[in-house]
């Protein structure tokens, strides 16, 4: 005990660490003196303290095909905006409040580096101001694999396209990670990653996944079962030896292991021999 | 004109979207009646408007690293805390206003999916706070691909460990995908992807992101000039054909091609033979 201080440990035992810096007191563990102490986290909030309210589908969808495009904020924005901002507009505070370009981040797949998808990161982004993780798990799972499973884009905008008019062909990435699911598209679309369509198809499902979660979150506040999550046939065969407590315990994630661990001609050595000569 | 109310038109003008929509209202485009004219984004405050304050840097890793155990919060609490938060408790507001449980969406790649490393997902998030893309992309460059480069963890805790004192092995991931990230470090290790071992790793990763941020932010708000982003080798190879303009511009993102692209044991088909019968 003497080497912390009485008011440390008052300071302590009032804060959410006390189980574990008690312990450190029984240990005889001190901090060297230019190292602060485990933070007691003074700004900590009520966690998860925000309420989702009602909000109009048709609207949603909307804003967030326009939200892509508004000052080029992109995808995560789109989806962020679509649900939090219109909370924001129609009921005030807290909604209106948060700085909504942050999320302006997640454009393509966090500041063009393709990990995860902008408009997935806008999304669970949204979620997690309403659910910490218990609950909100259950709801990632769902809009994830729906995601991995789905040919997109499906919106059809009204009026005036953001990038370009008309019809898009469309792709199943089996991933939710901005790289695979636009450079499929753009491999199997014949169009560039960097072209009009690509952008517009982009819009169209941020719009999409838009949709998606205000169908997960209206069912959720209405107390609905949420339908189970079906992991990929993929990961449940990986995890049968590389999930906790089995035989090579190495797996972290959910993603389908099929883009990168099938063998799949996208992931042999494309350093060698590529294109193929023959 | 006629199709679109003088109100709508005047509330349009007023709009960031006026270059838009008037050339919609050239063209006689309306919009069908169900649906809402292109968001005025009513809430569009000012962009990126949050400036950074001087923080102590042992305080930011220390409390990255605590803030990753802090009530299960994660890795992305950990270090957009060690900043936002430390800001907030020292600054007041805006820092002290934004929700920060938000950000446990991160743990475990959101959501345990193994998407992006959430201590990079928490710390670009705090980035985007102060600087747009043009500004924020080329921190976002160094701060990834000095990730890919690195072998996790560094930092050394002072005082008791989160989850598991004493030394551990490190590893290089080439991906600031979580899943590459933790399987890499747990299959080269040999500690469980679910051992407290691999949680402690992740922990004090979460204070060497949160370290490596905060010189950034420093360099930037010293007007100091960044290093240049140096491309992987493989992405730099891969990019000659497949980049923007090139014969077959289907790539999208920044990320080191190698880890699903170079032929690597890991990526060749695992559901056929495998493990190796031999």
């Amino acid at each position: 005990m003497n080497k912390i201080s009485r008011r440390k440990m008052l300071l302590i035992m009032g804060g959410s660490l006390a189980g574990t810096t008690l312990a450190m007191a029984g240990s005889g563990i001190s901090f060297a003196e230019d190292t602060p102490p485990p933070g007691p986290f003074k700004l900590a909030q009520k966690p998860f303290s925000w309420t989702p309210k009602t909000l109009d589908p048709k609207e949603i969808a909307s804003v967030a095909y326009q939200g892509y495009a508004y000052k080029g904020y992109g995808c995560a924005f789109g989806t962020f905006y679509s649900i939090i901002g219109l909370m924001g507009e129609k009921y005030g505070k807290p909604y209106s409040e948060f700085p909504f370009t942050m999320m302006e981040v997640g454009k393509s797949g966090i500041s063009d580096w393709g990990t995860i998808c902008g408009a997935l990161l806008g999304s669970v982004s949204a979620l997690s101001l309403f659910w910490g993780r218990k609950e909100r798990d259950p709801l990632v799972d769902q809009l994830f694999r729906w995601y991995e499973t789905t040919a997109f884009p499906i919106y059809k905008p009204m009026g005036k396209a953001v990038k370009f008019e008309g019809n898009l062909p469309t792709s199943q990435s089996d991933s939710v990670l901005c790289h695979v699911s636009v450079s499929k598209w753009a491999y199997s679309s014949g169009f560039s990653a960097a072209s009009d369509q690509r952008k517009e198809r982009c819009a169209r499902l941020t719009s999409d996944v838009a949709s998606k979660t205000w169908e997960i979150i209206e069912a959720k506040m209405q107390g609905k079962t949420i339908a189970g999550f079906g992991k990929s046939d993929a990961r449940k065969t990986c995890g049968a030896c590389h999930d906790k407590d089995k035989e090579s315990p190495i797996l972290k994630g959910k993603m389908d292991c099929t883009p990168c661990h099938s063998g799949d001609k996208n992931s042999q050595n494309k350093f060698n021999d590529h294109p193929l000569t023959k």
